[in-house]
């Protein structure tokens, strides 16, 4: 169990970190993956480059073998032709890890693929392992190892896989700016070594991990990942964004990692298998990544919605039914509170709850709602709708979810902002907030099912 | 065909205005709508109120027909029982128009829908005409009549139907921000007098108005509103949101507005007859909107997507596909205007295109691959993924846009804001893009089939 804990700590918690094809020129990559490193705070930082003896006021060696260090990690930012040769001085210094961010491998044709074979067998040897090529390495907060500029320094419990260097600067980038934090993300690239199943294994078993992301464009050992995604879906939700899923779409994928995607068919059964979580888009994978991260998992699949605009509450309870909820029968006490604080006319305390223009005014409705159905036994969760501008609406709202203790999404209508935290997930449109509530029941209920 | 524009445009281009109700109480709707006339600069505003003489500054009267100047348009606040009484009123003065903001009629069962019939036999002897109850009433920013406060007094071609007061005021103000103007807007309630049809029927024949947006929860003449939808189709996109299209959401939108919302399978052949365009929420509403708004009809469905995050690039195909477009074939021409740019590593000349990691730095390879693509017949509209965080990158993409006439969507991925503006739309997400120039095309189509 861990074997691969043994072998990934060490490039993630690296003793030193060398970049080779490090530069001082602006718009280079070899100048970029240095930056992000000093940014980060990394101290025992080296650099490798042909002439140059200090690049960005790191040490730099002509030759990895020429570091006096210890030295765990390599990120190679330089050409193509020099990699093979790199590989193989790395191995013998005893690198436990080699990032290949150089593109132009196997996604390029069979010449490539060699290439990365050769390399592989000269890495194995001395049993360096292989990141990439054609990817953007790795980011751990936890030991200021990162593969971008601008990324945060705190650590958090989200882990990502990715096919696409972009998406995993991306996605953790949009996610902290909502207070989302991450313990690892990797960049696999074309995988001629350390696949996507691997991370995969890595991050189930990492205890820092508690949620997987991932954005995959294949998976080269189908029958692996299935039996460790459902395993470790029991414990940790794991959310997938599956690119090339048409014909068109697999092409690209090929292309970009020179991967064979896989059909649709063989995905959405491994979906089913495993509990996986199935996302579209990137905006679809961080409504889900928020829902995961900021809620208990609901204790089962009915919800209540509180609005102050009618319309958006008649059109969220549609995208909760299509999402698999279903609308709360609320108990006669429940209704009766409500219509204590509510006019009569222009409103309903029938599920979903509408309080009416009124609520514009009188934020204080929507907070005795929320204790009303927070008490309702049939109530597993809620949608709240804004529609208020009082100056405290924010503050009133969020104060009485917490009390409530139910996995709750807001509703912004794109025009009251409010930032999510814990027990509160905070959505721009009723059918997303609705969408992501039903992925948490259906991963509930996966977890109920599978355990027995 | 002039009958309906005789009858509706004093209502929304009225002599003068009465707020029925009016109060100077905080929090009171009868002062909000009164003050929304005063920020809106409506100048011949009248109140009626029991015994204030002024409210807000503006000259109050007893009653209706105290007031000596014309009135075209009354709101009424009032309480419900005053209701009738006050229509009466309207109708011997001749005012054109009563919207009753006040609720509690049909949507509350059969004693509110015999009021409301009364109401309309009233109103109908002097030719008087209803909007509501139970609703938000019109915004006609070039008349400077308005149903909320901080609505633009800028005048657009969009007009807006809506069975949501809230909605009626909450997508006209995001829309706003995003440079989007409107015509007319009309938040129809209960329509126990004039329908979303008769008012479809006027925005059809508004010159004034290009494109129509509406949010239904049911349809009162469907045979007349399709015919309706399907010759205004033919020159103004329609785009409707349909609430109440599960049994839940059905049962909520009868209490919201007392209606019958009709079967998803009626709506579903409707949307294939006429050609509206349908949309499943706020957010996708707005997307479409966006598209139809800044963007010109494509040729056909051919769509080239240019981007530096190649996960992004491959997802947003798949996207495209199941949007309904297809991906272009480029000639040699355009791929190797584009490979005489980027490097050959780490990038795809095919499309979509993959400018690689680089591209961060080039905002010019953007730049050379929109000019290409613009010149290839084989290409009718553009998907652009942001990549750079050049500063001039915005401004270079507009640039290169701008000259190609094509219709574009740029993704920002949330992190590269760029405004929309004449010829791009904009959305932070590939998906999303691909569904709204999905809708283009597809609009186009109809048009094209049904002019033979």
């Amino acid at each position: 169990v861990t074997d691969i804990l043994a072998q990934l700590d060490p490039i993630f918690y690296p003793r030193g970190v060398v970049v080779v094809g490090a530069s001082n020129r602006e718009g280079n990559f070899g100048r970029f993956f240095l930056e992000g490193f000093v940014q980060m705070g990394f101290e025992r930082l080296y650099a490798v480059h042909p002439s140059e003896r200090e690049v960005l006021g790191i040490t730099a060696y002509p030759r990895v073998m020429d570091i006096p260090q210890e030295v765990d990690l390599a990120v190679v930012v330089s050409p193509r032709d020099t990699v093979l040769g790199i590989v193989e001085e790395c191995t013998e210094k005893g690198v436990k890890g080699v990032v290949i961010f150089t593109a132009g491998f196997g996604e390029k044709g069979e010449e490539g693929r060699k290439l990365e074979r050769q390399i592989v067998a000269i890495a194995h040897r001395g049993g360096t392992r292989i990141i990439g090529p054609n990817c953007q390495g790795i980011y751990c907060p936890a030991s200021r190892v990162t593969h971008f500029i601008g990324l945060s320094t705190e650590s958090g419990t989200v882990a990502m896989i990715s096919h696409s260097g972009s998406l995993s600067t991306m996605l953790p980038m949009a996610a902290t700016a909502q207070g989302i934090r991450f313990s690892k993300v990797v960049s696999c690239g074309n995988e001629c070594d350390l696949t996507a199943v691997d991370f995969l294994e890595y991050f189930g078993q990492d205890p820092e991990t508690k949620i997987i992301v991932a954005y995959l464009e294949c998976v080269k050992d189908g029958r692996r990942f299935c039996q460790l995604a459902r395993s470790i879906s029991r414990e940790k939700p794991i959310i997938i964004w599956k690119g090339g899923t048409t014909e068109p779409g697999a092409r690209a994928a090929s292309s970009h990692t020179g991967a064979l995607a896989g059909s649709n068919e063989v995905w959405e059964a491994a979906f089913a298998q495993t509990g996986a979580i199935a996302t579209r888009s990137a905006e679809e994978m961080f409504d889900y990544l928020q829902a995961f991260y900021y809620l208990p998992l609901p204790r089962g699949r009915r919800v209540a919605i509180v609005s102050g605009p009618g319309g958006p509450a008649v059109a969220t309870s549609d995208a909760c039914v299509e999402a698999g909820l279903q609308l709360s029968d609320l108990s006669e006490r429940t209704k009766s509170s409500i219509a204590r604080v509510i006019p009569p006319a222009g409103t309903s305390t029938d599920n979903p709850i509408d309080l009416g223009m009124g609520s514009a005014f009188n934020p204080q409705w929507y907070v005795e709602s929320i204790e009303a159905l927070g008490n309702d036994e049939q109530v597993d969760m809620l949608v709240i709708i804004g529609g208020s501008w009082h100056p405290n609406f924010g503050d009133m709202v969020l104060g009485a979810v917490e009390a409530v203790k139910k996995p709750a999404a807001f509703v912004t209508m794109g025009m009251m902002p409010i930032a999510p935290t814990k027990g509160i997930a905070v959505y721009p449109d009723g059918r997303r907030a609705a969408m992501a509530l039903g992925k948490l029941a259906k991963y509930h209920r996966f977890r109920e099912d599978d355990w027995g």
